[in-house]
């Protein structure tokens, strides 16, 4: 594992609206800068949580630039930048790794359905005679519960053997154990579990730490199974792990977005908060509130 | 049904690459004015034939304005523009709708899954707040086996309601021919079912013809159906869709958009147009030959 991997608890932070619906820069960035004080290894803007597909590519340059320019370390990001066009997820690629972004995260071109491995294996080997980055930074994003388009572990092994100085790991959001499981087997690939359910198994079996939706509002707690692990502390931290993953059954679901983003109006007081774009529709007020009572956060 | 209303057969066309996979726009205004000679109504470029999804947007603008300048009538135009984020299906509709095409079909926002109608709702009013077309120009995308993000009737009636300024029709990609009939009992909404295989079936329910893959192939044939259906010939109408079904049956399938593209290199003996944009993958010669011969149109 290359030294500059970002080991621990990665958050896909959720990307604040304004009432107009343009990026709210101010809380994006106070949000990121929370995060990482809490504990979080580095941030991922723009996933599937951060409505990256509901952000166009030079908002999504514009605002990576209000973060790094207000003092958040470029290194510490790892920005989604998978498209359906190539030439689109190009060039908004060679922006990140130009800013000195840790890394990015590549959805597989997502449009089409029941493409082959070797159609998936030409984007990849395209995209990367594209942007020709001079370090492996490149974290394939595996997510077939939304994008529809997997990356199969025989795939994944074979754009890691043919591109090891661009390719340096995966996120599997596929919520399946026996999957990551078998990414793991892949020598010097970075695996990042989509969620902390799979923390503490991942870090056993040499996982990085794991990329997680619900960093969002429990960074801290999260960040502690791997702070214990890494000190040794086994019992502490499955404790924390029973803890974590009692939490995080909470929140799963189809309300993540919304109700997360409704938590933080209610707990930053900045009724910005509780803007999505749509598709995704905004929680009300009973909605939040019912939210945060299952979570225990209720004012 | 206005007059600016495209009738008869529309075809989505495949988009030609050259070998460095940019659009090859010599073989794109051939192939345009081609399918309008050979009777088409008019000309959906950048739908899901069209390897829409795999080329940018300013390359889509730049192409278009090589079909407008080359001579192609830009009513006859509707060009897909449909993409995930809102700001981006605005602006390159707006370019659209700027340089005279007679409508552009919109896809759902298809990257989040299981989204309500509500949200999709919302975001066409806010497409349609962004863009404020002056004509009812815009036709919906309705495609699920490949989206996977479906325009239920009820939310289509809705949405054809709200904004009869804006709203013109639907392709209905669907297949189900249930679906078709019940977006066909929308007054006043312009129905294309997305195969021929429906063409007569359409027409005699108040459709105004169709949108369909095949056309880029065999478009001589499946106008002539509504040549004849519109002069009376029941009987010629009926003989004539039984064979253009026959070959559809023929097409239909993953092999379709290389199959069609292989053919096309084989009969106009460019072989740039065996070039597809990955994740899709071209049809070497032995695929192609195999599919001109299944459709009896080998060399």
């Amino acid at each position: 594992m290359s030294a500059s991997v970002l080991r621990g608890v990665v958050a896909p932070i959720l990307t604040p609206f304004n009432d107009d619906l343009s990026i709210a820069t101010d809380l994006f960035l106070a949000h990121g800068k929370r995060l990482l004080a809490e504990g979080c290894a580095g941030l991922a803007p723009f996933g599937t949580t951060g409505e990256a597909l509901s952000v166009g590519i030079d908002e999504r340059i514009e605002a990576l630039d209000r973060l790094i320019d207000g003092g958040i370390d470029p290194a510490l990001l790892v920005p989604g930048t998978g498209l359906t066009a190539l030439a689109d997820t190009a060039r908004l690629t060679a922006a990140c790794l130009e800013r000195g972004c840790g890394g990015v995260l590549l959805l597989p071109p997502f449009y089409y359905k029941g493409v082959s491995d070797e159609g998936l294996y030409s984007y990849f080997a395209q995209l990367i005679a594209a942007v020709k980055p001079t370090r492996p930074a490149l974290y394939l994003y595996h997510i077939p519960p939304v994008a529809m388009v997997g990356l199969s572990p025989s795939l994944v092994r074979r754009l890691f053997a043919d591109f090891p100085e661009a390719i340096a790991g995966i996120k599997d959001s596929s919520g399946d154990w026996a999957n990551t499981q078998a990414l793991l087997e892949i020598e010097g690939l970075v695996v990042y579990p989509g969620s902390e359910l799979f923390l503490l198994d991942g870090l056993k079996a040499g996982s990085a730490g794991c990329i997680t939706a619900s960093a969002n509002i429990n960074a801290a707690a999260i960040a502690k199974v791997v702070e214990r692990f890494d000190a040794g502390d086994g019992a502490g931290a499955e404790a924390q792990q029973a803890e974590i993953s009692r939490f995080r059954k909470l929140i799963q679901g189809p309300g993540a977005i919304p109700g997360q983003k409704r938590l933080l109006a209610m707990e930053t007081g900045d009724a910005r908060w509780a803007n999505l774009r749509p598709p995704l529709l905004s929680f009300n007020q009973a909605e939040g509130q019912a939210f945060a009572e299952k979570l225990g956060r209720a004012a």
